[in-house]
């Protein structure tokens, strides 16, 4: 399984020489993903289609190696982390949040020099403050670093689901710090825009806040949702109810992780939407109809605004 | 508008012959359809598409008539109850909950003996027993009627939206009481069997029970988290925002004559829910990732006992 990484790595100084050389083209940038699942695969696939980057993905497992060389997401796929590490321009880490300092621990001893470091975790802030910490060892290092987190998903998972199109028309939150260089920044939003995303600019804690409420409350309302339904009444669900809990169905080791990195902002967006649950109680308990529809309204053009 | 309608008409003698001769095949059942939406011209197209029916749509404005015709959901349309009620073997009414019984006591003094009397709406034991009281004034009348739910839908509405397999493998629930004929029951269910949904037979209580649980808190829930997101951080959400909030797109005056009918069960079902929730609180308050995840996976295995 180390094979199509093997290849690759035979050729770098002849790469070199291209890049510095003015007749030639310059190299292509070489992208690690460590994570081939949905996003990491759905980022090689639309990199790959795009052109100019050579795309590594770096896999937990042999059976994961044949996985994505399967389904064709990345060019080559190596489960050594520190051989990635030593070869890529970028490293793009796509694995559940809580997996994402771990990797970045043992890929450090073996960066170039310059390589730009980001991930795509659906939290921020204590991620990057950790991520940061780790890189300040080298002088200059946490200068490499620029988090980010592609507003795309799909409940579907693995590299067998990925699309080249996933992130056409999504936003890309990219979450500088004082710490972030320009170089690091503008590698991580050129790759996103590449792919068609709109980037968006916003510190780890303003993006934790922000998902919180559109993506993480959601989610735990979904799951509570479908737990509380009794077993017996499932035959009686029908589209309404599917397309509410839809997003419980994803992976709950990794969600555990996002609440436990954001749980003070799930917890203050928790209790918004108790206090709105409060008022469609007060309204039911009072059987006030124009109370009702006024709220009821109130949602539909929240949710018109969104469109399908 | 009424020329469609006044068509048909003029030829009950000449079908009510072809009725009676064993040389001729039965005439058609007459369906009229009241409320030409998702939900009645779906049935509508489903009943063309099948055979074996005429099927006339009873729309609120001269405007809706002309809809439902070019959306070839009816064979013909009229605004004119009285007369849909002098016609029809079967009445179906598909108009939101808060107009049904309003639409049948419009439609009484003109009822064919012996025609049955069906709904499509969303809540049931209110309803049931308001049409049952006033069928009742005539002797007999009440046993004519049996209340249905198709648990079928889509946050699309209109004629236009309607589709002849939207009832295809979906559970139609049917609430006879101690009043209701052999005969209203089977017909109704054929009715529904007919255009492949699978009939099922509840109390108009139980059904509420059930329904407020499957559907009624999930467009509740899902209304207060569209209410409950900023405006502002709504170019931050994505397909799990998207999915889970869908159904407030749904009619607002709708769905507060849903909650109006069911406030007692909705209440119920919203402190399970709540029950919930605060189990996810308190995990989240002690950061305990094990009960976390448990609650997670609790909610994932519910939904993925539905699937997609």
């Amino acid at each position: 399984m180390g094979r199509p990484f093997a290849r690759l790595a035979s050729s770098p100084n002849e790469s070199r020489l291209q890049h510095r050389s003015p007749l030639n083209p310059p190299r292509q940038q070489r992208i690690a993903i460590v994570g081939v699942g949905l996003i990491g695969g759905s980022l090689g696939l639309a990199l790959r289609k795009r052109g100019g980057f050579e795309v590594l993905g770096v896999c937990r497992s042999a059976e994961s190696v044949q996985r994505v060389i399967k389904s064709a997401v990345v060019e080559r796929a190596t489960t050594d982390l520190a051989e990635a590490a030593g070869w890529a321009d970028v490293m793009v880490f796509c694995t559940p949040v809580g997996e994402i300092a771990d990797g970045l621990a043992k890929s450090l001893a073996n960066l170039q020099p310059g390589a730009v470091i980001t991930d795509a975790g659906s939290t921020k802030a204590s991620l990057v403050a950790t991520i940061e910490a780790a890189l300040a060892k080298d002088p200059g290092g946490a200068a490499n670093f620029v988090g980010a987190h592609p507003l795309a998903g799909d409940h579907r998972r693995g590299p067998e689901a990925a699309r080249a199109d996933l992130f056409a028309g999504r936003t890309v939150v990219i979450t500088p710090t004082a710490s972030t260089s320009a170089h690091a920044l503008e590698t991580v939003e050129r790759m996103w825009q590449t792919v068609g995303a709109k980037t968006r600019r916003m510190s780890p804690t303003e993006h934790d806040a922000a998902l919180a409420r559109t993506s993480h409350l959601p989610h735990l309302v979904a799951a509570a949702l479908a737990a509380a339904t009794p077993p017996e009444l499932l035959p009686l669900t029908a589209t309404g109810w599917a397309d509410t809990t839809r997003v419980a169905a994803g992976d709950a080791a990794l969600w555990r992780d996002i609440y436990l990195a954001n749980s003070a902002e799930v917890l203050m967006a928790l209790d918004e939407l108790e206090a709105k649950l409060a008022e469609y109680r007060a309204a039911l308990v009072a059987n006030e109809g124009p109370v009702l529809e006024q709220l009821l309204r109130t949602g539909k053009e929240r949710r018109d605004a969104v469109g399908s």
